[in-house]
């Protein structure tokens, strides 16, 4: 690994997560908010939305490997591509990206948060919830989508040039196979938890429903919280221990 | 062709086709069962979501050339490009991938199976069934399909330095077309029978459906079981023997 | 130009033309046919269809540059890129084509056409109709939409070492241009006349159409099949002496 | 930079801005006006649409880099890529080019406008409107929007050897990512204002709204012009201070 600057290091997390957020809460405020050009616009759109959401993302925070979700972090730092140094900065710029992304896009619908009648949707714009609420299957279904997540990024992520983990890594090229992936699992694993895959998406944005003075917001569901938490933080090591045996298979054939 | 691992092979061809399943079942799941927040998301929503399982499955399967379908394994058996060895261990591999991402798609989307009232939407997440029976018509139909995938991959996959069947060949850039290639036929050829076009893709769902414990379920349908496996194979056959003169098109051309 | 075989030549252009209107065709019958699985899929879809068949059937017929359209050959023979004699080899070839597809679409939804009520419908999968009949301003409108279709094809066909009209010289990363042009055609232009933009495309299927035995048929409606034969040729020849001073911007910043 | 000729630096600015508003207007007129066969299309399908239409305009104006809009070439002549002169060119060609491409929309959907009965929707097709009127609000999502565009492509457009603002530096492998951030971006931050995000683009038009001789039409509603002038202008500078900061990043890590 080459010399890297932490601190542009932070930033370039910081700045991606934003981007991240404020795209892919945007998506979810243009479908489901009062009055938006974009409302019943259906979940493909908010599948597209959110996968160009990490597109846009990955291209602005090549420096750091564009990992934008702890459970890729964790997953990188299982397979010691990252330090734990490396990992903690890295976590720390995602939530607090996550939580800008997330104020960005309030801004982006002020009027359309002002004039939306149910709290659920409001909330609904920041975090995910689950479809149906059982804390252990939707944790399983967080589980499933995010080693889906990791572990296809890792096999991809090893092909030719491309590292993960290593600066300037992710460039254009792997930006549309990311966004294509995530477009996909939204569109099959998000039908029962809304697809937090990424602990950082989704506890960011709550904080920040939490404190921004959001009219007529109901609660921030701090119950539910540490579901699209725990489940993509299991699926992203899972995947991180599973991967190296796939890896083995790719490196062979390269 | 280099040198393989027949272990190997057999579990990249598993892997793949598990996450084929795992996420292909699972978009239709999001549509069509009952509380899913992708209910009622429409066909298109279907078709992206098939094309991008391609896309996944296709990633994770590079060492054995991300075959991932009985009916593109026969072609290359009959093109020469594959050992009956190697197209008996990937058929196995691939009907046994097809099951195990089946039960996953069926973890995933648990409590929406419980909820979902009509047993006829329960089979359709795991195989296809005609939306009018007529076993000939059917059958011609999905000829029909496979033969374009078949066909047209052959031609694709002999571009330049990617070809298929040999370990390593399939990496991101030919899983790109490949998917998009399968948006195309669902969208185009699925009207008729919902685009088995791959015998493993049916049969190996088919028989986690008959054997899981899913709550009020109905029949595995198994008198049209045998359409959407017999139709795929002789779609990538006729291909596998048609493709040659293309190829010596392309190869020609090259 | 190397040397090149005619019958080769014929063949490419047979083939892809024929995989461009088998799944065109077919998206079209998904979307309107009675029963049929996409049935109400929405414009969107449709548009993604025929972008996703130009896809596949430029992928078969790199052999001679992937004409597969009157209107394209038009421009190239204007351009001076084909002689008289392949234009009319392609020219042939694609009507053939674009028939056969046809015939192979019918097949394949067979049992919807049959159960399909209205003969309007029916037709609707196999040619355009305007939806403002008025042969002036629909004529404009095709004239526009192929204007756009060989104004941009010629401008990026001929960045780097891509060339059309040359045997072999669209591989599959320009079928990924040229099909998601033609899906925004389709979504920006399509609106007025179903954007035929292609002579072969509309007055080959035509003919299927009036010589098939379509249950329940009614007129082919040869009193509008001058203007989607008549306003591409127009369309792609303004576009031929077009775009030379285009191409010359081009190649002066190449 | 190398020596370019200003007469097709204007050209080129003029021809992709006139494709950029033909297509993109095009979509608009397909979902929203009377009879078209794509009414009620959707929202994702002008997210296509637009996008797309970015993608056919970056494709034939390589020769001025592709800027195609006002807050691009405000943030590449803060950046230092481009001169004073060659701002005023660029923008001068924008504005004639959208002028120009929403002449050309009208004229394909002419009798669409004709049978449209609601005037609001006749100037929908020409420009950008609040979806919730508030000169304050609507011109912080525009800023937010704009930023969001130009920002990004800083990011990938600096990449190995593409560069923005120099002749002949976009081909057809960023107009894919262009196309792919637009689209997300509509989806998005579109909903409060439409997502003009672009001064030429809805300054144009609203010209040729004004006179057009379009029958019924309304108010060009010249109140709320300036917003998606302003807005974007300021968006566009924005991240033009902000984005060294990240140049650096990236190219720290090329």
């Amino acid at each position: 690994m080459q010399d890297i600057s932490l601190g542009l290091y932070f930033l370039s997390e910081l700045v991606g997560t934003a981007m991240l957020l404020l795209l892919g809460g945007g998506v979810v405020a243009n479908v489901i908010l009062a009055k938006s050009k974009g409302n019943g616009g259906g979940t493909l759109m908010i599948n597209w939305g959110w996968g160009l959401a990490v597109f846009a993302g990955v291209l602005v925070s090549a420096y750091s490997g564009a990992q934008l979700n702890p459970a890729v972090s964790l997953g990188l730092l299982i397979a010691g591509k990252i330090s734990g140094v490396q990992f903690l900065i890295a976590v720390s710029a995602q939530l607090i990206g996550a939580f800008i992304g997330a104020v960005l896009c309030w801004l982006a619908y002020k009027q359309h948060f002002d004039e939306e009648p149910d709290p659920a949707n409001k909330l609904g714009v920041f975090s995910t919830g689950p479809a149906i609420r059982s804390y252990g299957w939707n944790l399983i279904t967080e589980i499933i989508g995010t080693f889906v997540l990791v572990f296809v990024i890792f096999a991809f992520a090893d092909y030719g040039d491309v590292q993960i983990g290593v600066p300037g890594a992710l460039g254009p090229l792997s930006a549309v196979p990311v966004a294509l992936l995530v477009v996909g699992i939204g569109a099959s694993l998000g039908g029962p938890t809304g697809y937090a895959i990424n602990p950082a998406r989704d506890l960011g944005p709550r904080i920040a429903h939490a404190v921004l003075p959001i009219k007529g917001k109901g609660s921030s569901d701090w119950s539910y919280a540490w579901v699209p938490v725990v489940g993509p933080l299991i699926g992203g090591a899972l995947a991180a221990f599973a991967a190296p045996v796939m890896l083995h298979l790719i490196t062979l054939a390269g």
